[in-house]
């Protein structure tokens, strides 16, 4: 899409430093400098984010988190790692083209990986009448 | 897996909040209490963790988390999602059996749906070499 940061990135208009490649997704470091390690995965096609993303690329997408995941864990010196996506501005979502954040974890490496929650405010019952489908 | 305690929520022996559920897999509320509408998917099948889940079931769960994110927008009130994954105990996984955590959100709605990093320490370039593929 045009003036789409990860669209030119996905297309090499925009250089970044690839992790991995292959024919529908990308994985590259996020510059953000927020924490050790954090890498981005995206698929090339423009989708705005797991809301309209297609089938094929979302697997695609999947699949190139958990391969880059293992190369991690298997060659890297990590021990695992945590996922994390936001779909919607209202969740954060800074940058509107689909895209998942791995963060390389070891034991005792300090960063905290997890948002802090505040607890449920609503009765989970109520809550799961509404959304179950 | 025996004694696995979502293996027993997938095949029904232990009852749950089932919000969604296909042939690979089940979307169900989160107990933690931790924040409003915390869902969790999981393959039926057992995985410990994003390491070693098999493709198909990887994409089923992609899928499931998807179709429930959706629900979610669309139905239910709620206007995007962030979504949230331990993979491994140095990460924060406390059951060792894949999940997915889907936080749906609403603008304004007090949730703190990010970790807090509190800044990256090595250069990203020489973590970059690192991890490369």
């Amino acid at each position: 899409m045009k003036d789409c940061i990860f669209c030119k990135i996905g297309s090499g208009e925009i250089p970044c430093l690839k992790v991995f490649e292959d024919e529908m997704t990308l994985a590259f470091m996020d510059i953000a400098k927020d924490v050790d390690g954090h890498i981005l995965v995206i698929p090339k096609a423009h989708y705005k984010n797991i809301l309209d993303c297609e089938p094929d690329a979302l697997s695609a997408v999947a699949a190139t988190v958990k391969k880059v995941s293992l190369h991690l864990t298997e060659n890297c010196g990590y021990e695992g790692v945590n996922l994390l996506n936001a779909s919607e501005e209202c969740a954060g979502q800074s940058v509107p083209h689909f895209h998942i954040h791995i963060i390389p974890r070891k034991s005792k490496d300090g960063i905290d990986g997890w948002p802090h929650f505040d607890g449920a405010k609503e009765d989970i019952r109520t809550v799961f009448e509404k959304v179950r489908m």
